[in-house]
């Protein structure tokens, strides 16, 4: 993948953002995480009036060898049955995106399924699902970087068509193993911490899942650069939406991070250029238990804690019009002095 | 105030309910609070098909004699100042009743200031604020039932129109000390826990707020019938919104419930009708210490919890849009046999 440079947000506003912000009719502080967001929103654009645009969501599916290890209750021909349940508008991720006038784009970046071909779908399909990662690493290299450009390449085909905020989801049987082994490498946690249900293991699923990410690490623990983990134990939905978010944050657009799997592909990002954080909104805490090491290991709070843990970038959906809330605010509101309301 | 008669939920539907929600393509429960949200608009709607029509937010101003006492940092006047930065449209419930098309509708229960009469304004004035608590009860109690009539009177009036879901607000400088001494009646909480920073008192502010209110509870310790205490303690905006939610909970309307002031009403109403909980979405948990009280004592969970403590009802409008993903997904969304999708 083309390297990319994230910039380093310009504060020189920062000062005049926060009187802006202070300055509307309502108490010090009393809208709590929007104003942060919405602080944080004028800083990306680097404006008193901020702006969102074309919102877009962009749910990338692939497949994955490790559930040859028994680690999912679903089989694998869900990922490309998912496929099509997006394609004719039936999923929970096509009920949000249309109820918010978001953008929803769907991608095969590595499905073990040949679709026929169809505008509707995003043709960015690497191979058919990754290998085994409790054999051998799940890609090569060259597969990995391939898969980050292609997510890049639809990031940067979305801003030109004027998108300025994105979202991304994933479909992938298996894949919350693969980013439990990722939140370990990355954040340095403990299989049993980064284990949950997934789609709906048991006790004793969770924790064969955990000897099977344990196992892995230790035949892979050789390997330490971000690059090589995420080729090791990622899937071709996470490496490309590691490189898409890349491209995204170079782009200085708004990156809305779903749960579990797409923080997974934000731990790898934030390996390679850990200024991207600056241009994350989260917008949900997982009920999958890892998901929570990795908002600690990155110091963030989410928006929404709803129970939520579905995946495809629904997270992201519903909680889409609190960020248009904190635009909406800053730039709707009236001033104490403009309404006449005598201040403290 | 007429009797009303607020029914027990009919639970005939209830496998049928649960049977629709398991059989969308999603792991199971992994819609978190969406699903119990969407369940229960099924089980207040009786069907299998919910819908939310002329949603209406409710915003309540009046003044509070408690201020006498010296507990708010703003001055009384700021409340009709509110009222008509409400009617100009510059406040932050005017922008997101407007994002999420919300009928805003605003009234003056008792606000110490005498308005030009416009179609703007319900005029629903009780007296020009309630006297001080810390010497005398703040309504009699004809004034505190004819505010409840007030109430159920305006809600009658939306469900004639076609409002089924509906939100309050309020304004009125001083009213988290009346909120405050309420929650200490109605729940046994202490002063000390019940009160918090308002619209933004120091910590010694905060503390002399929880003496008031510790002396005025011991001057009318004998009052203990659920009317007689909010009659003592309360505001017409609060028992304005007591007298409409208990309304809408009898006409099977959804009731969002707000943050701390709007819940103080709630907690009156619960202790007057216990079975009205069944009626009421808590959309979000107040930065105002002692909201949390309130939602333990009622046994309850909220949707958002993001910091929030403006009042005006606008943690029920931001929130407004995940009531409608929980009816959108129980709509909208395929069930695994529909989109030929693999169960377990």
């Amino acid at each position: 993948m083309q390297e990319t440079q994230i910039k380093v947000l310009d504060r020189t506003l920062d000062q005049a953002i926060t009187e802006k912000i202070n300055g509307k009719t309502k108490p010090l502080g009393s809208l709590g995480q929007l104003e942060t967001v919405g602080a944080q929103i004028c800083r990306i654009q680097h404006t008193l009036q901020p702006k969102l645009e074309e919102p877009a969501i962009l749910v990338c599916a692939g497949d994955h060898g490790i559930t040859q290890e028994g680690i999912s209750p679903f089989p694998q021909e869900v990922t490309f049955q998912m496929v099509m349940n997006f394609l004719a508008g039936g999923a929970a991720i096509n009920v949000f995106s249309r109820q918010h006038n978001i953008n929803l784009l769907v991608a095969d970046t590595g499905v073990n399924f040949d679709f026929e071909s169809t505008p509707q779908l995003l043709n960015k399909k690497v191979a058919k699902g990754t290998r085994n990662f409790a054999v051998e690493p799940a890609m090569s290299i060259d597969q990995c970087k391939q898969a980050m450009q292609n997510g890049a390449d639809m990031v940067t085909k979305l801003h030109q068509e004027g998108t300025n905020i994105i979202g991304f989801g994933e479909m992938g049987i298996g894949n919350t193993t693969s980013a439990a082994a990722l939140l370990c490498k990355y954040a340095g946690v403990q299989p049993e911490q980064a284990c949950g249900a997934g789609t709906g293991l048991d006790q004793k699923g969770i924790q064969h899942k955990a000897e099977v990410i344990e196992k892995a690490l230790k035949l892979h623990q050789a390997i330490t650069s971000p690059l090589e983990i995420l080729a090791c134990f990622g899937g071709f939905e996470t490496a490309t939406i590691c490189g898409a978010m890349l491209k995204a944050a170079e782009l200085k657009m708004i990156i809305m991070v779903d749960g579990f799997i797409v923080t997974s592909a934000l731990l790898a990002a934030h390996a390679m250029q850990p200024q991207i954080l600056d241009y994350c909104i989260f917008t949900h805490q997982s009920n999958e238990q890892g998901h929570q090491h990795m908002l600690s290991f990155l110091r963030v709070n989410a928006l929404l804690n709803i129970g939520m843990r579905l995946g495809e970038g629904t997270g992201a959906a519903v909680a889409y019009p609190l960020i248009q809330s904190a635009v909406a605010f800053i730039n709707e509101m009236s001033s104490f002095a403009d309404a006449g309301v005598s201040n403290r």
